[in-house]
């Protein structure tokens, strides 16, 4: 018998015969992952992103369609979201690191739950995103430029090659909403690959996410650590960021404090507008960092960077924190939490570093219901 | 007030004073979108796949690392699974078309329930799936022959840099699992960008899927429809195959029927083994096709194509049935369903299709608890 749950009949439902009602524990048991999700709500969209058109004219008639005259949908951020009966009032937005995917967040590699189901199931609403140009938003909207012309992919061309209509008009009565928003995430929905690195495209589409959802916490990890940042410089609705091991952090112009040499390289601060700066005291951070980071200066430059990042993390919470801000800094080890990875949040040990995420929530009140 | 939802209070779980029970219908309206989905297991993994490893040494005391000696793992299939709380025997396996990934079965782009929710609700099993190469499954085994060096990215590089350990050493008490089966999800979890279409690299991967979960329906849509069909004939685990709007058929060697001519090009059929064919003969199989197909020669070569492949379609039909099979065609418009894409399953009318399918798993026998 999976505990949270027992079998019932409610005869006020339907006349089916046979069917089975489920009693379920919507938010008792946290950290049983044998009890069953409840969701009211799971989908998916596109958000974010450009539009670039070629130049020319497109012929729907054209059985080799060229680049010409069609239209290119990239860009965006792909989000996969699940809504639990009852939420607490922000949900948690999830950006992964680089080379990653929403798969950061999801089933670790050893087969157990990772933070999408372990808060899911802790009545957090959770948006996890694969950011522009990778998994499933690897629609680049330089795609026209960089590929060679792929008629039967191009937007205008699939119009009438997949039945919506003779481009540009709907076929009568077609099973399809006329409702330019909703071709718009039809056409993003395509993935080709890709493109090159690029941080302001990236931070555009978690704004836009941002925008469209609402207050929420914003989680991090690695690369996205710094691009959060900036992300909370350019929207009101990020209301908490925790870090976990993020690669780079601003500072106000003109108190960038010293790079920290180390045999990966110099370990530098960004600098970015002081009203911009002033953002990030607005909402509580917690920035975390994992195990096996040397203390003192190594030879290994794969190991000896995390020490330079860490050492920069202790000052941009000193900076955050000189500004009014709420910074902390959470390095597991000091807290007795050994053996943690890069990937804290899907390591061995990932309900424990859940529970200090629970526990950091609480304490700033973000867990409200 | 949610149909098929209502709040009591069960004084046997815990002690949490304030926690809140919610009774649910398991499974008795389908229909609802409203009623919460109650889900038993939920996550994602990687499966099928290969392994390239490139000559020469790798050492992690490099601060530059090259490719050499490095491993690369790809060309696998990303697959994302729900369970329900009392599932139908056999799960539904979801396989996007070309240019496309799981969202296909995902929330339409007007924003309502795909076939993921749909048949979730209905009591099914869901896996949906990245073909290899693509989406979240982008992870190309030729990597290292396409793309210029990237040392922090390569395989035994992210070991140290990650600080699962010294490679090949794990660190001692590390939080990660040292089952070598966890360290290939955990490195096939990386998305670069990507590699040509290889039909045998997608079947093999699909065929690695069934393997792994044992007997199931398939859906294939569009480009997976002819990889649909190898891969039944590679493994015994596909009980039933619902092919929308598919591109390619096979026949026996020597009964390959004439090609049909359109403004696209001719569309042919493709031969294969005849003991091949035969296992497509012992399964139920429906192939459903929309509206808008041209009944007679057209010259827009984009809707023309569509004809060949409906005519092939009536053909293949014949000649599994001829061998002994069950299988069947639902031209939509036939049945009096009218205005439907090349997506009939994210149109707007896609309950009814859901509806459709049900009746034909129904009547297969293939929906049995």
């Amino acid at each position: 018998m999976v505990p949270g749950l027992m079998w019932c009949v409610w005869g006020g439902v339907g006349a089916a015969a046979a069917m089975s009602l489920t009693l379920i524990t919507a938010s008792a048991d946290g950290q049983n992952p044998a009890s069953p999700l409840v969701v009211a709500r799971q989908g998916s969209f596109l958000v974010g992103g450009t539009v670039v058109t070629n130049p020319g004219t497109f012929d729907p008639r054209d059985p080799n369609p060229t680049p010409s005259g069609q239209t290119v949908h990239g860009d965006h951020a792909y989000v996969q979201y699940q809504i639990p009966v009852s939420p607490r009032r922000l949900p948690l937005v999830m950006w992964h690191g680089g080379a990653q995917f929403s798969k950061t967040w999801e089933t670790t590699p050893d087969g157990r739950d990772g933070f999408q189901n372990i808060f899911l199931r802790r009545d957090f609403s959770i948006y996890i995103l694969d950011q522009p140009r990778s998994g499933r938003a690897s629609r680049t909207a330089h795609l026209a430029a960089r590929q060679p012309p792929q008629g039967r992919f191009g937007e205008q061309a699939i119009f009438t090659q997949f039945r919506l209509g003779m481009w540009p008009d709907f076929f009568p009565g077609v099973q399809f909403s006329h409702d330019p928003a909703v071709l718009d995430q039809w056409w993003r929905q395509q993935v080709p690959n890709t493109d090159e690195l690029d941080q302001k495209v990236f931070v555009d589409a978690t704004v836009a996410l941002f925008e469209k959802i609402g207050p929420a916490i914003l989680l991090t990890h690695s690369a996205s650590g710094v691009m959060g940042w900036v992300t909370a410089t350019r929207t009101d609705n990020v209301k908490g960021i925790v870090a976990y091991e993020p690669g780079g952090f601003l500072f106000p112009e003109g108190e960038v404090p010293p790079t920290v040499p180390t045999s990966a390289g110099e370990t530098i601060g960004t600098p970015v507008a002081g009203s911009a700066f002033q953002k990030l005291t607005r909402f509580p951070i917690q920035i975390v960092y994992g195990d096996n980071i040397p203390a003192q200066p190594s030879p290994i430059p794969a190991l000896d960077g995390w020490r330079g990042r860490l050492e920069m993390a202790r000052r941009f919470v000193a900076a955050v924190n000189a500004h009014g801000g709420d910074a902390e800094l959470l390095h597991l080890p000091a807290r007795g939490v050994y053996g943690n990875t890069h990937f804290p949040f899907s390591d061995l040990n990932n309900v424990r570093i859940a529970d200090l995420l629970t526990e950091f929530l609480h304490k700033k009140k973000l867990d409200v219901p």
